[in-house]
């Protein structure tokens, strides 16, 4: 089955903002088995859309359209749809009930206007909006689907995820596995996988780096579905043997949830120790609600000065091997652990440029320390600009304290 | 004149890339006058490209293309290009040469695969490419041009620019303009200059939020040369007049590498004690390389008794407003400047959601202290949920110090 998904705005356009919603569709439909060979943004036109529609419906089974529904002159989709397919539009009447009802209930008064977003096309299913207020649309004709959603991602979103949820749009045998891998980088793990060699031709193998995790993508297809699936089922144990424990989720899961997760679940409290950094570390976990259950202070420590005194690292250590070693990102770790009470301290320090210092800009050093005897330095050489550097440190250290926790407490 | 984008590439359409060239070709464009009318994205397929270009250059004036520039047996827009145009592809000798040269000292071996990246098509103009292999071009055809580009973003966008800077594609008379204000949220900057009420027609104003700082964009077109110059300078001015000091930019100036700079020009530090953004300011400002020239240390303060043992908050005024109130979030930032030493401490201490504490979900109090007696506090109330509630109060905080530096301190 072959898709293209069709996304309406001036917005998109005229560069204002990111394409969100095409890549959203897009993975949705993949995971489905269903192959997108096209994306197209075009204006809020009527004619445009219509003749973009008369292009895209040759070579497409599905199309997905979002955008344009809203309540304005400029919003047009509905009726270049019903345009195209040469169809009539009208005024869904318990909708209409629905919103006179919101409009009273909000003391707003209702334009002509808005009951444009509670039209529907001659003979499509009406698609709920439990988050918004323009209604979606699933549409066939000549064998082929229209599936019409409003452009908000907030609303689009579950919209899409809903009313697929409840459809089977393929007849093929497909089966997307997912493995996530923390721990480890991308490009580790794309060798080893490589080395692995593979050799069944229904399967394909793919790894996507996420930051914190890297998901490796396993896509079946065969017309044998017993086949298939001990296919499937093969490649996933050998997947196993080979990664064992930096295996830690097939669903794509949070690394930074995970982790505060942990820490609830086994009363542990985190703190961080932050210079090149500089407070994503604290971020990313105050990110997840219930952090506060796992994190009472954590501190950016950028100078040497500020190492010494906030976190008792020591002033021969940062002259006799700099701010940026083994050592100091040692220090660092088991001081914040002592200063903050917390159970597991985490330091970074690094170079991330644009100007070296006393080091090579890109050279990281971490340390997450639970005691004495259960400590974790590590050294890491980081390619890429100060954001990239800064990100990458972020990314490696979450993805490693999740490992280390998971090996040594119940999750 | 008349553009469309085709960006090129799996990853785009299985949904694992956000596809970010075609906002930004879409965003250069746009600022050149340029109508952009269609982004479209399709697979690294010969006859599917070919397909493509058929449909699109029938509308367009000008296609740029990127993606599938590469090495491998998959990128073949090049060859989909030049069957197209019924051109030949050739070898550029010179490109060969400095190839070899470059494999040579990398002690690497060329493949024939690598050669395709040198090649040209007949009659095309070379782009250079500083940052990576692969070679652009620009070709024109029928009254109409085509501009190739590679796929990296960190390739594309440095070629697209230099490129575009020394090229002319359209005679109109069209001027933009960016106005950059701070320290006022969008939908207020929006109302006044609704009721500024303009009512030049050759005239268009939209503004768009970018987080710290919101644009204000005046795009005017006009047969009349000098009446559009009038007219754009005298909207230019009314604006002026309307926001005053709260205009700081006029080119989309990063709001956090301005607080870097001023605070370096007049040898102040700041310092961040927390709470609802636990990090996230301390992380933009040491994103901006020479940040350790004003930041020393910063505090993430979760817990009462971490506002307390670190900042100095009276547990009188923990216990009698809360954490979240104007007077904690006062203390909190008196306190951080006199414990860092630093010459501004700067406080956030809110509700992030979901559930609501002792407070309201969204309701936020920040604190800029310079002095006992040079200090502002400021009660937000954002919507949204936990990330956006974070992301809002990062974004105002910055734009208020912004805001009051400029105010307070030389450029």
């Amino acid at each position: 089955m072959k898709a293209s998904i069709l996304t309406i705005g001036k917005e998109i356009l005229i560069g204002s903002i990111l394409n969100t919603n095409s890549k959203y569709i897009s993975e949705k439909l993949t995971d489905m088995g269903i192959d997108v060979i096209r994306q197209v943004s075009v204006d809020d036109g009527l004619d445009e859309i219509v003749e973009e529609l008369n292009y895209i419906s040759k070579s497409s089974d599905l199309i997905i359209i979002s955008g344009g529904l809203g309540p304005t002159d400029d919003d047009l989709t509905r009726d270049a749809v019903a345009k195209f397919l040469n169809r009539r539009v009208y005024l869904d009447q318990d909708e209409k009930i629905k919103m006179e009802e919101r409009f009273n209930r909000l003391g707003r008064t209702m334009t002509p206007n808005n009951l444009k977003q509670v039209m529907l096309i001659e003979g499509s299913e009406k698609i709920d909006n439990h988050w918004g207020v323009a209604l979606g649309e699933f549409i066939e004709f000549n064998n082929k689907k229209i599936i019409l959603l409003p452009g908000p991602p907030n609303e689009m979103e579950p919209m899409l995820d809903y009313y697929i949820a409840n459809k089977s749009f393929t007849s093929d045998n497909i089966i997307i596995k997912s493995i996530d891998i923390i721990g480890l980088g991308e490009s580790i793990i794309e060798d080893r996988i490589r080395h692995m060699e593979f050799n069944d031709k229904s399967i394909s193998i793919n790894t996507f780096a996420h930051g914190t995790y890297t998901e490796v993508k396993i896509i079946g297809k065969n017309s044998d579905k017993d086949k298939l699936i001990s296919s499937i089922e093969e490649t996933v144990n050998s997947l196993y043997r080979e990664f064992k424990t930096h295996i830690y989720s097939e669903n794509n899961d949070d690394v930074a949830k995970q982790i505060v997760d942990i820490l609830i679940k086994n009363n542990l409290k985190i703190s961080f120790a932050e210079s090149i950094t500089g407070g994503m570390l604290a971020s990313a976990i105050t990110d997840i609600s219930g952090a506060s259950n796992v994190i009472e202070s954590s501190y950016v420590t950028y100078s040497n000065d500020s190492k010494n005194k906030n976190l008792n690292v020591s002033k021969e250590t940062l002259k006799e091997f700099g701010a940026i070693s083994e050592n100091t990102a040692y220090e660092m770790a088991k001081g914040v652990k002592e200063k903050s009470l917390a159970n597991i301290g985490v330091s970074t320090t690094g170079e991330a440029g644009p100007n070296s210092s006393e080091t090579e800009v890109g050279n990281v050093f971490t340390c997450i320390y639970f005691g004495e005897d259960n400590y974790y330095t590590k050294h890491y050489f980081f390619s890429g600009d100060r954001n990239k550097i800064r990100r990458s440190t972020v990314n490696r250290v979450l993805s490693h304290i999740l490992y280390l926790l998971r090996k040594n407490f119940k999750e």
